[in-house]
Formats: structure tokens, C-alpha cells, sequence
């Protein structure tokens, strides 16, 4: 992510790793301040074992992107809207809009959880035992909705 | 896709990840006038050995979504800008603005060629040959530039 | 409805048709996290007795347009203004812009008064009693700006 | 409609009605230009025996909201991309955004042929021969897809 | 205005006119629950001698279009944000976006003050009296930002 | 107005004008090319005799907002979609939302010939004949929509 | 600044100005309010030895354009998201949208901060000690960002 | 710019700096496909004696705001309406939106020429020849619009 604001809607990308037993870690890395870090941050990852990144931003959002520009691996993006944002256009739109050849996996506007599980479905199509959870986990959903009907099931006239 | 009519758009999808040596097939399937057939190609995909989904659609854009709720596989999404759209805005948000627990990888409006490339992207996380293409890929986008470049740079006053 | 957070916004048009004298009945079916229960409920909704149906949903809304995929009774959707929503504009544009073939009957952000309004008005269309009582609903609303006029009006210079 | 200008679009709505074998009459009454014929009109509908009214008109378009304020009727609104309009949002928003009591059921920008299958569906509650028209309907739109699903269908690598 | 949740923004227009010397009466007339009193009061204004009509509406705001159809008077449209408004873009543009040959003068939303003052320009130009005090009311405006400036004025390094 | 490539648009109000009775001039008056032009003929106004300044302008539209606060005579602004502007919100907003004491009357997108019909309806509540003009008109647009009344009407199953 | 009420988002330009050695004066002058005064501000400044001009404004935003229209010293342009703004869209798109010859330098909406930056980077390319500054000020944001790195570094699987 | 495709609309940025007499070079750096290069380019400009950097990119553009964190000169972005845009809303925002510590002096949408000329300002501060040749200019826009007034100037009734 970009800035420590972030993080209360990057967590939530960890803790869906977590849920899922797929390993990560969690760092700042700004493309606006530390351009060079991001460089070698993104030139490194690959080679060290990295199979997917999720990088959150917000405002005018470049460090998916770049980040992007700079490996081969899948890069998913999170549009954050921060303090500054134009009620999260501009994060959605930096993100998402990037040009042919460099794409970035953009997900829903502090959609971080979901960044996190779709990091975990790319991981699941090699490696068997993320997907048996992933699969657990579409069950949850399905259950927790069952309940939520069964409590709310109602008729009237 | 979910219309004849997007096939100019997601031709390119095809056409990238045969350029990246990643094997595809590709197939008209309508969330909205099919919807068994939908949910009956997305329930089997895993298992037939798919990797990785691309959907694309516009207007009220409900097949990547759909597809996505479906199966435990990355599912990316096109948006694309169909004639019946507001400018595209409907397409990108309806499949951007997924609900935590089902995430759609978007890319941009009509960003066919970039899903292709994000799929080969997730497939080499367990691939080192397509790896190695989208290695080579990068450069070849450099050289472009580096080409284009060198026809442009002027100087004047 | 899609969720158990949908339901302050819906329980309005369950109360507008007990204010109209039309029976109905309420149940979450999530289009993302139960789509087999959703195709199920919609392909039998016409045969059960049902005549017409609300659906209710936020951000890249899909369970209007879908359920409408999959019956031929008329669907009015209500976008919902849900906490994950890019203030509303998802949610209305999912479910406005179908394509050609599948409508939805869209009414205003958070409309769900609205929708439980036009459900009793197709009612009405073959129950005299239901076209009766919204009648007196449209005096009733005269009534009441009656009222607020009296209360109100003011000259000045 | 509101003008001879928005008859291009609204002819789809005609045509959806006479193939699902649904009686339509087509006239322009303007709310703007002749706000008491609309007056006469909406109040007269219902006794005149008709079932539901589409309404179409572009930019600021008050007609369907405005003969929905005249009858019990449902009302369907069809926002007009007209000449004047800002990419179609003034038509869209004056229509869809109906304030609490008065709904309007809203479709697609220029999604004259929904508003038409929309009628359809609101007959058919009452109408088993136009219920049967429109899964005959149904069953076309899958053949349709089946078709161009055939003509399209590859494989590459 | 429409209703009277619109009252604390309206008022504002009554207490510009006020301040300048213009007689003002203000009343509830709803273009979508009172129809009729609308079109009766709108028809009638200009031979009761009413000079200028202000007509403030949220959502679907559809009351300064139709009175504006039903006068030949100027209209003065005052955009309110409402509750159930999207952002008040649906305020503006249903205002704004009026047909050819049914002006509206549309203000800034929420911008009741401003009607206030435009309807005493609109009358100033035959009353040299509101004229003179508008004159002075400009003064004013530089008299309290001389004010505020000289509170305000700095200077650093 | 302020470039001599508004002037397809704004012809529209002097012909309007013309064909209600009213006399015009036009001139162009550039807020950002000719500041000081725009201060002396804002200000002279009054006392030439100008009763309505009709103002339209494109992109970021100052032009209307700064006559406005150069003089107390009614100012019509009317947005114009240049070729620099996007879509034509940066002429509606500019013109549209100006601050509390400086009102423009501003009209639809491209709007002139509303712009000249709205100077009409403020000159006429000071001129008996102007009014009746004005009353020609109204009924003018009624005649028109009978006649395209009459030739559309059409009945159909 | 046009407004005593921008001024808490004003002051970071000045604060910014302050931390990076470069002398400022603060004033109020408005657009609408005080035009005369503005005019003379904005052509006097080149000669009282002004190097940049920062205008801020909300709503319809015309300081910036105006005094850049008055003056050939760079004008950088603060929206101000202000009460009676639009989501802040009315500022940016009235000082962004500058017409071709009278550019305006914009910030990101309330970026004052930025604006001073930005004003900074001007005078330094003529004060080298200005210039030190700035790379200082950089390696700040370096070492901000390296220390948030450190204190949130994770791990987790 | 960070594409040949951006010519068009870049080359006027360098039309205007030849004709008010700076020197200029022209190049072409992505962000997304040259990225080492970009750093480099940024990094070296200050010290190769380069005042100020103009950088046009179209889409998710983070080519101005990229070089931005990487000089301390002033930067002037220009967002481009390329063929992938979303009407050109993502350049502005991916542009103008920039996090607070990193300015980018952003001009009009397709605004090159307008980049020169505040270019061209920028380098005044310090540069008397160029002051004259702006003072020239200004002058030139004001005999250009009364030209255009002389041919424009009509009166009617």
C-alpha cells in the first residue's frame, strides 16, 4: 500500500489470505515518495517467490499500475477512497484505465477482501488445497445466507 | 462473451494469449438469455481444466459477476462498450463494484488485449515458459518506445 | 432481496403493499452467494401464484436483471445506496441498463416505497379492489399537501 | 411520446407489442407544450380501458413522470438520448428519480423494445395467452444465443 | 415548492426578496400529488399579477418545467438537494435541461438566495426603487469582503 | 458571447428575440481575452438602456458568472459545448453554480434560443405586448404537437 | 482566496510556502464580489514583484481564470470543495477547464498544500536555494514513508 | 508523452513555446513500458538545466505525476482524450489528483497549447525576454477578439 491511512482497508486483504492459508506480507511502498523503492521492490518480486501483488491506493492512483509496468506477475489493484479522493472516481479511474499491454486486476472501490481472495483464486489453480478452501468458502457464503432467510422469511397483506 | 456483437472487442483477448502461447477457446454464453447454460459452463469449468475465465459485456454487465459466483477460478471482465451503453459507465461498474466474498478482475473499458495478457500473467505463476514470453513481451513493449522514440525526439526554440 | 443489509431500505415496499391490501411475501436470495437458489426461485415464481417481483440490490447490482433472465412475470428492481455503492450510480446502473429482451422495472435510488407502489398499480391492472384503494392513495397524497399548503402559506414583502 | 423526434425510438416499443400479440394505440402529448392534453389523457386512460402507459421523452423529460401522477396506471418511463440531452443523463435521471408515492418504472436509455416486452409482462398476469407469447419469447432469445454460440465457437492456442 | 422538507432551503428565497423590497406569498403546490392545483395555479399567476414564479423541487424535480409550461412568465428553478436525490444531479439536470420553447432560469442548487435576488433583477428592470437597492445590496457584498480581508491579510517567509 | 464559435449556437436567442418582438444586440465580449472590455460593457449596461444580458460561454464559462457581478440587471447564462469542454458539465457547472448574491439564470446545454425566449418572458412583465406575443407562441407549440399528433397517431396489435 | 471560508484549506499553501523559505502574502479577492479589485490585484502584481499567484475557490470557481486572464505571472488554481459545491466537480472543472491562451496550473481538489509545493518548484528554477530545499523536502517524504514501512511490516499466512 | 499517438495534441505545447521564443525538446518516455527510462529521464532533468517538464498521457495516466516524484521541477500535466479513454475523465483525474507532497500543475483536458504558454510563464519569472513576449501575446488574444467583435457586432429586434 501507499500510505499507513490505507491500511484499515488493506487488512482486510490479509485477513482473507489468512482465512484462506495463503502466506503474505504486508509493506509500504509509495510510488509518488519512494519511486525508486518501488522499482526494486516490483523488479525483485518475482524472483523472490511473490506469485500475485495487491497494491491499494487512492486519489490519483499510480502505484498498481506502476507496479505493473514493472513485473510479470499478476497485479491486483484496490481503488481506496482516501480523505482526498473525489468520492473515489479518480482512484477507480487510475487504476482501472490503464493503457494496452499493462494490465492491472482492479477490484471494487475498498474492495480489499476481495482483492485478497481473488489473490487466492490465482493461487488455487496450482495449488489444490487453496482451492478445496476457496470451494469451503463458497459453501459459507451460501450457509450464512440460509440463515439470514431463515431469519427473515416473512409474509404479509 | 454474451453477444456476437462483442466479438470485435474480445477477439483481442484471444489473439494475446496466442501471441503468449496460452491455450484458449472461446464461446457465446448470455447471462441474461441463458442463464442455465451460464451457470452450468461456469459450475464445470474447473474441473473441465480451466485456468482462468474472461467475460466480457456491457451495459448492465451481469456475466463476469455472474460467472464469478459460480466458481472458485479467477474470473476477469471486460467491460466493453456496447451501443446500448451509457458511455460505458454501466459495463465498467457493473462488473467492477462486485460485493465482498465475489471479486471480478476488471480491467478497462474494451480492454480485451489486457485480460488476455492478465491471464497469461496468472497462468505463469505455475508456468515458466508463458513466464518467459511475458518477459519477452515486456521488452518487445520497450523496444517499441525505444523505436518510437527515436523517430519523434526533436528539439526547437 | 440480496442481503440482510438491504433490509431497512425494503421493508418499505412490503409496508406499502399492506397499506394497499396486496399480499407478499419477503426472502433473501443473493444472486452472487446463492445463484442456484436464485435460478430456482425465479423459474418457479409464476407457476407458486406470484404475479409480480421486487428485487432489491447494491453495487453491481445482479439480482433484478437476473431473476428477470429467468421469468416472464415483471421484476421492478430497486437500487440500494449499500455501503459498498459509489453513491448509488452502480446500483442504479446495473439494474436500469438491461439489455435488449430482459427489462427491469427500475425505480429510484432506495425507492422500495416506489416499487411496493408499482407492484399494487400491475396489481390493479385485474384487481378492482387493488386500482379502488390507490386511488384513495392519490387522494390521500392530495390530502396531505393540502395540509402542508395550509400550514405554510406565507406572504411577505 | 413527447415529439415526433423520439417516434424512431419508441416504434420498438410498438413492435415488441404487436409480436407478443398486445393492442397498442401511439399518439404525442407533450407535457411541456401541451400540458393539458397530457392532463386529459392520463386521467381519461384507465376508464378508456387501457392497462399500462409507456412513456418516452429526452433531456429534462417530466412526461412520464407527470402522466404517472395522473392515473393509478403503471406507468413505464423510456429516457430518450435526444439531441439536447447530456449523453442521456438528464433523461434518465428526470425519469428514474420520482419522488416517493409516484413511481415510474423505468428502462434502459432509448430501451423502447423493453419498455414494450415490460407491458407485455404486466398484461400477462392476467393474460395466459401473452404469458405463453412471452416464454415462446423467452425460448428464442436461448435459440438465438445457441445459434450464434455455433457460428462462434473456437479453440487456439 | 413541493414539498415541505423544501422549506428551510425556500425560505431563503423569501428572506432575499424581503431584504430588497419585493413582495413574495409562498405556498405548496406539488407537481406529482397535486397535479391539478398546479396547473390551476400556474395558469393563473400572471393575471392575479404575480411577476416571477420561484419553484424549488429535489429528485425527479419536474414542478419548475411544468409551471414553467403552463405561464408564459419568467420561472425561476431552484434545484434542492433532497434526500432521495443522487447526489442533487437529478435536482439539476431535471431543472436545467428543459426542451426548446420552455426556458426555466435554473440556479445553483440549493440556491434559494440566489433566486430570490435574480426575481428582484427580473423586477428591477420596471421598479427603480429595487433597482437602487440592488445596487446598494452589491456594495454591500464589497463592503463585507473589504471586511474580511482586512481581518484576513498576511504576510510570511 | 464569448468567441465567435458560439456564435451557431447563440444566433438562436437573437432569432428567438426577433420573432417575439424584442430588440437585441450582439457582441463578443471575452471574459478571459478582453477582461477589462467585459468590465466596461457589464457595467455600462444599465445605463444604456439593456434590460436582460444573455450571456453563453464553453469549457470553464466565466463569461456569465462575471457580468453577473458587474452589474444588477438579470444575466442568462447559456452553457455551450465547445470543442474543449467535456461533454459540456464544464460549461453547466461554471455558469450554473455560481455563490450566494450573484445569481445567473442559466438554461439547458446549448440552450440560446430558451435564452432568448426567457429575456422575452422577463422584458415582458413590464410590456403588455411582449406578453401577448409570448402567449402567441405558447399556443404556436400547442398547434405544432396537434399536427404531428395527427400524423402519428397510430393503433396496432 | 475568494472566500473567508476557504481559508482553513488556504492556509496550507502559505504553511507550505513558510517550511520551504519562500516569502507570501495572503488576501481576500473575489471574482464576484469584489471584480474591480481583483482586476487591479492581478494586473499590479508582476510589477510589485509577485513571482506566482495562487487563487483558490469553490463552486463555480472563476478567481483563477480571471486573474490569470489579467496577468502573465504562472496562476495556480486551488478548487476548494466548498458547501454549496457539487462533490467538489463544479470547482475542479470551472479553474481545470481553462479556454486556449489563459492557462490555469491546477491542483487536486483542496490541495493548497500541493499548490505551494508547486509554487515553491517555480521560484527554485531562479533561487537555487529554494531548489535545496525542495530535495530536502523529498528526502523527507523518503524517510516518512521508510519509517511507516518499518512500524507495519507483516507477515502472516 | 508517453506515446506517439499523443503527438497531435502534444505538438502544440511545443507550437506555443516556439512562437513566444523557449527552447524546447521533445521525447517520448511511458511510464508503463519504459519505466527505468522514465526514472532516469525525471531524475537527470534538473541537472541537464531543465526548467520545467511538460508531460501529456492519456487513460490511467501517471506519466506527469510519476516524473513528479522524481524531480523537484515544476511539472505541467496535460491529460490527453485518447482512444481509450472514458471521455477523457480518467487522464484528469489519474492527472490532476495527486497526493499531497507531489504537485502536478495540471491544465485542460487536450490543453497542450495551454501547457506551453504556462511553460513559457513559468520560465518569465526569470526571463524578461519572455515576460515582453507574453505581454505581446495577451495583447495579441485582445486584437484577435476585437476583430472578431468587429465583424460579429449586430443589433435586431
Amino acid at each position: 500500500m501507499g500510505s499507513i491511512s490505507d491500511r484499515k482497508v488493506m487488512q482486510e486483504a490479509a485477513d482473507a489470505l489468512t482465512s484462506l492459508g495463503v502466506a503474505w506480507e504486508m509493506d509500504i511502498v509509495s510510488a509518488h515518495r519512494t519511486p525508486e523503492k518501488m522499482v526494486d521492490y516490483a523488479k525483485a518480486a518475482r524472483d523472490r517467490g511473490v506469485q500475485v501483488i495487491i497494491a491499494g491506493a487512492g486519489g490519483a492512483a499510480h502505484l498498481p499500475g506502476m507496479v505493473a509496468s514493472l513485473t510479470t506477475l499478476p497485479v491486483i489493484g484496490v481503488p481506496v477512497k482516501s480523505s482526498n479522493s473525489i468520492d473515489g472516481w479518480d482512484s477507480v479511474l487510475s487504476i482501472l484505465q490503464m493503457p494496452s499491454g499493462v494490465p492491472v486486476a482492479t477490484v471494487a472501490l475498498n474492495g480489499a477482501r476481495n482483492a485478497g481472495i481473488l489473490a487466492a483464486q490465482i493461487v488455487s489453480i496450482a495449488d489444490a488445497e487453496v482451492a478445496r478452501r476457496l470451494a469451503d468458502f463458497k459453501e459459507e457464503l451460501k450457509t450464512k445466507v440460509a440463515e439470514m432467510s431463515h431469519e427473515l422469511t416473512q409474509h404479509g397483506r
